[in-house]
């Protein structure tokens, strides 16, 4: 597995648009199985063992990789380490993006006692709050600010990603915000469909209750099915 | 609009396991707009002027809903209050699916808080976890029990869904457990993917990291092309 056919592979993201959301909607998932492959020691895999554990076919997991050079070598099978840091460097994860959450309630603590989102490269650096009485505390060591004093911390401290997690109608409001400070990608847990007029601005949503009626409609259909 | 056309429509939803997951998994943004509009007195609306507000397209919207019979009347556009009713029976939202959690961390904390999901027909009726001291506690009202009391809780108990906020590690094993106590849907905020022979076992994954490291490529490609 050459480096060279390697390196190829990874200048293709750059310049290919055309490789699917529904092939990157699958990396983070191979990210995932092929790290814990790692830490259970495996050092090779061929694309059908890796089919098997992850309930998919030789075939999707092949053409999948190819979209980034491939990575995989006939015979071989892939290099679990190597393919799991390539996949890694796509997602970004070669970097640190430092987070701010805006809205410290239930759905924020649970973010910033969550150590994974750390160790994946997404620091909680700080919370931002309208409610006095939080002003000054920490939640696992990290502060709560006034959300008065957002523009401020956003002017002193490298912020990469927002999270959002308020009530849907300050939302939009505080979204825009944030945009107008320069923040440009956004984890929106609110319950709203955030737009801006500025195109770099990358949003994704957790939309939970999206989440539960999708649930429920298979639940109704299964039922409906008997 | 006729009664008799639209009972045709909800008809063909059962029959019909052609509908595409993309267009189901539109739905709930469907039903959220137009929840929207009704809390601001809107009765009718055109499927133009609903592209607009959700930023998709007209013909789109008509596609979406004809999958289910309709709805619209041309000259006349969509009757709100009705389309909202119907796409909520289509997500069986007119029907109360009683919620356990188990795992009461703060994921579940947030869950228990947020009122939207009991207000869609998702009340939480109990918490398990396996620390001893929460055991008899309760937030919002809602009694954490121990994970022992399982089994009998759910005997007596209709238990719809099971929310599962567990480390990754310990989640398999309670999710095999659950299944054979007869719970046949899972909401699974554990980072790893459940599989179960029961095919009639439904499961909606929520995998936060999965969702930031969707972002995380986004914000690099987005770095790369500048």
């Amino acid at each position: 597995m050459g480096r060279i056919k390697l390196t190829y592979g990874i200048e293709r993201v750059n310049m290919n648009e055309q490789i699917s959301q529904a092939v990157i909607r699958r990396l983070p998932r191979y990210y995932r199985y092929l790290g814990d492959l790692l830490s259970q020691g495996v050092e090779r895999i061929s694309s059908n063992e890796l089919s098997v554990k992850m309930n998919s076919t030789a075939s999707q997991i092949r053409q999948d990789l190819n979209n980034f050079g491939g990575f995989g070598q006939q015979g071989y099978g892939y290099n679990v380490k190597f393919l799991h840091e390539e996949i890694g460097k796509i997602l970004g994860l070669d970097k640190v993006h430092n987070m701010i959450i805006v809205g410290a309630g239930n759905l924020a603590k649970a973010i910033v006692r969550y150590d994974k989102f750390e160790r994946l490269g997404f620091p909680v650096i700080a919370m931002f709050d309208v409610d006095s009485k939080l002003f000054g505390t920490k939640i696992n060591d990290i502060p709560i600010y006034s959300l008065d004093e957002l523009e401020e911390f956003i002017k002193n401290n490298r912020v990469d990603i927002a999270a959002l997690t308020l009530p849907k109608n300050n939302a939009v409001k505080t979204a825009n915000k944030l945009v107008s400070l320069g923040i440009k990608s956004i984890w929106n847990f609110a319950h709203v469909d955030l737009q801006f007029d500025d195109e770099d601005v990358v949003v994704e949503n957790v939309h939970l209750s999206d989440s539960l009626m999708q649930l429920s409609y298979n639940i109704t259909r299964k039922c409906n099915d008997e």
